[in-house]
């Protein structure tokens, strides 16, 4: 069975408990496709095999991805990547049979875009032009702006934040979140030459996992 | 006056004459953002003063670009990027007022994809699940085939053509040319994670100059 491994501070509790099971012989024959360098790492640190995405030696299907998630909308639609990782996390939670969102309460948004940045990942060359193709989606809009992320240097200077594909990250902030057809922005984004994908994942959950702060936790199942 | 430079051998014979007249005197202020890394050694090497796309020092706007193309529909269509180049061609051709395209009548195709490779550029990451994907796009089509583009490493051994962004090339194959609504089939394949670009220029050429066998020279323009 493959499992696709997700990134950030939720899915590192899981890469944990994957490990503890694994070690235990409870999960036989258990294997992950991790969706960054820094999963791969943790993953390889606590014994989980991996595999990679497709070609010679990867797994013929995913069976199932666990990942958590920067906002959920009503739709089980998600913000994803604040992180950096959003291309293979959406490449192999996309490629799933089953993908299993983990997140605290604090995540539940009425719209995507309420509670900070939705990345979009674009080619370093003509960054810039790219960053002004991507506010012209959005032109008009009330609050809206977006900013290529930048990582200290040194004291002196900073510098673009680079994905784990070389690329860097456009950070797209919304006043009240993002109004509209989610599918139709989508893919005006995608037509943007430069842009190489977005960190809106949209009818791709299968599952969310919430966890409430009285200590229940509540199971939305996407409708079909 | 800030003109987009083209990639390939048609491009090439615009750079020579583009220098000459440069070095004449003939053309004052007129700068060039070059679409690859070879038109950028080939532009400096003739003398052709360069600026890069956007941001500081880039032009406020490209008022010409100038390239070949591999395919030329009868709606001024194209396929490019058989070199490579398809995604900073396809940014700052995209980018400016007229994009202007020479080739020879040979390059006049029915529909695109009839003489050879429509080429998709792609993240390396997860490319053979990528090439997967786009395959399905085209599934059941008769004589359709698709393959990652390769080089000789060495005598033993082939390896993946790396684009100037530092990505794949897939190869897309039609036996009778792409048939369809070509936006629809454009967006079909950006909305694949893992895919940046493709070689379709949809709509982007404003005017077409064509060099006859006979030695004469046919312009067609965009239709509004």
């Amino acid at each position: 069975m493959a499992l696709g491994l997700g990134t950030g501070s939720t899915a590192a509790h899981a890469l944990d408990r994957l490990g503890d099971l694994l070690r235990a012989g409870a999960l036989p024959g258990v294997a992950g496709v991790p969706t960054s360098l820094k999963t791969e790492l943790h993953a390889t640190r606590v014994g989980i095999p991996l595999l990679p995405l497709g070609g010679d030696g990867g797994p013929a299907r995913i069976h199932l991805s666990i990942d958590g998630a920067d906002e959920v909308d009503p739709d089980l639609n998600l913000v994803k990547g604040r992180g950096g990782s959003l291309l293979r996390e959406k490449m192999i939670e996309g490629a799933g049979e089953k993908f299993v969102v983990i997140v605290d309460e604090s995540k539940l948004v009425p719209r995507l875009g309420c509670t900070g940045a939705v990345p979009v990942e674009v080619i370093p060359f003509g960054a810039p032009h790219t960053l002004g193709l991507i506010r012209k989606v959005f032109d008009g809009l009330p609050g809206f702006h977006a900013r290529l992320r930048m990582v200290k240097k040194d004291a002196e200077e900073d510098t673009p934040f680079l994905t784990d594909n070389g690329n860097y990250i456009v950070e797209m902030f919304f006043e009240d979140g993002i109004r509209g057809n989610l599918h139709n922005i989508s893919d005006q984004l995608l037509r943007i030459t430069g842009v190489v994908e977005h960190g809106m994942f949209l009818s791709m959950a299968t599952t969310v996992i919430i966890a409430n702060k009285d200590g229940t936790v509540t199971v939305m199942d996407k409708k079909n």
